[in-house]
């Protein structure tokens, strides 16, 4: 089944202990399409300026993505500038330039609006409600969010978890959204505010899922190499809600599949500077780094 | 198979955003003993002095740990003071009076020299090899260790990893002794400096199992009230090496589920103060938490 994602859409340059890479193609839109198409066609709604070269353009199309949700504004692209620390646990953000995405007003074409899968990469939380607005019936929507929403924008944010099937989070943010110190207390605390899936991100630390029905956890997939963290978060949903919006059914079994692959495609991201390694991934070694992750964990 | 088990005993007092509890039985030969007597019978080679109560000993030799290598000296019992940070991430210690531990020098007697399983518990290399000196032949012997023994006592510590075949240390100690800032990379590192197998604690984010032959991660059991991180890791070891002297053989099906049982005495421990929670769990609970552990990881 078809896959709509909404979010940005930018040039990113990021410092990591390994280099340094300037205006490269970024965005959280951008990293989720990339790994969903391994999966599906994934549907963009998004904003460039017009500095937004063709060749990027290319980039998503030659992919499978469907390209007819993305807005061209008079103007600048998005671009965020940040800098990672010495063991790339942590970052700074140098520069941010909002932009044409500074007043980014999602129109869902109509060709879209009858998308089962729907994913809100993070923003404003009105901004992604009125994404809902603009939908039919979606059979299972993800939010992702972040920490200035939870602190500035807590009453939208309040509103919109009882309109969404899952929540991601990391670990930080899921702690600072409930105030609970311990994780799987904030878990559970998440689920009380109407979302029926949680699913916090810990980085090199794997992931955990919270939900009514059943509890999972999976390690990251133990990569030697990572080179640019960035898009890590965002990869990671769009190989969730790629695998996902294949499945026939939303079952205990495949969205813990669909975990490990978006896992396995956050691995992927990170292993090269910007969309690098994760445009130039191919299905089948999805496929064998599934496989190597299932042999990781197995009892 | 019996097990034999090399450390300290303490008086610890912990402070936590939980409480202060002042002068309880502490070491790390005492958690180990307190996980593993709920599967075999540990034997103890520790030292205390002149003021260690009657009923600690009683505590312990009821619950089945043999202590003919519970030496007394005159003096007093090594004592430790430790504070934890309000999320229980980090301590500081606040006072170490090592008093009859100062000079260790572990005798073990002579019923105990032919123990197949050994785990030498956190000290010296030089102290950790001079009980390899006294044991006949083990069939499977793990030591753990610390930064202060990486950092000042690294040719000694060198010298024992050959002789290992399990080192179990945490996800610090094992960038500091490898010099290498990525975990996978760091424990295979420490393959090639010896020990057969890798053991890499991570707290609340679970344990890495590096060998030749093959990786293993696994989360920790997710509990949701941690009163008393004090003795975890010495609980984990405990639980491991318990169960492994139960099995016939130090398989990987034996070794993953020994992991499991690791962490599952583990967090029996954090949720009390001191060794109150550890020292009073029955082997029902922990076959109970085993199942919902691999429940919680199944894909």
């Amino acid at each position: 089944m078809s896959l709509l994602v909404v979010g940005s859409t930018a040039f990113d340059t990021v410092e990591t202990p390994h280099g340094t890479a300037a205006d490269c193609l970024g965005g959280s839109s951008t990293y989720f399409c990339l790994a969903a198409r391994l999966f599906t066609q994934p549907r963009l709604v998004s904003v460039v300026g017009d500095d937004f070269p063709a060749k990027h353009r290319a980039l998503l199309a030659e992919r499978g993505v469907d390209l007819a949700g993305l807005e061209t504004k008079p103007g600048k692209t998005f671009r965020w500038h940040g800098r990672y620390s010495s063991d790339m646990n942590s970052r700074d953000t140098i520069d941010v330039q909002l932009n044409v995405f500074g007043d980014f007003q999602p129109k869902v074409p109509q060709s879209f609006r009858s998308t089962p899968f729907v994913f809100l990469a993070n923003g404003a939380p009105a901004t992604q409600a009125s994404v809902l607005d603009q939908v039919d019936k979606p059979k299972f929507v993800v939010a992702d969010t972040m920490d200035l929403w939870i602190e500035h924008h807590r009453d939208g944010l309040l509103a919109l978890l009882p309109r969404l099937d899952g929540l991601i989070v990391n670990d930080s943010e899921v702690k600072q959204l409930t105030g609970k110190g311990n994780l799987i207390q904030a878990g559970r605390a998440v689920l009380a505010m109407g979302p029926k899936l949680v699913i916090v991100k810990k980085g090199e630390h794997g992931s955990f899922v919270f939900s009514n029905f059943f509890h999972y956890a999976l390690p990251a997939y133990p990569t030697e190499s990572v080179v640019d963290p960035t898009g890590a978060g965002d990869s990671f949903a769009g190989g969730f809600m790629g695998y996902l919006a294949t499945c026939d059914s939303v079952s205990v079994w495949n969205l813990k599949r669909a975990i490990a692959y978006g896992t396995v495609t956050a691995s992927l991201t990170v292993e090269g500077f910007g969309v690098e390694r994760i445009a130039a991934a191919e299905r089948g070694t999805v496929e064998r780094r599934f496989h190597e992750l299932q042999q990781f964990v197995s009892a």
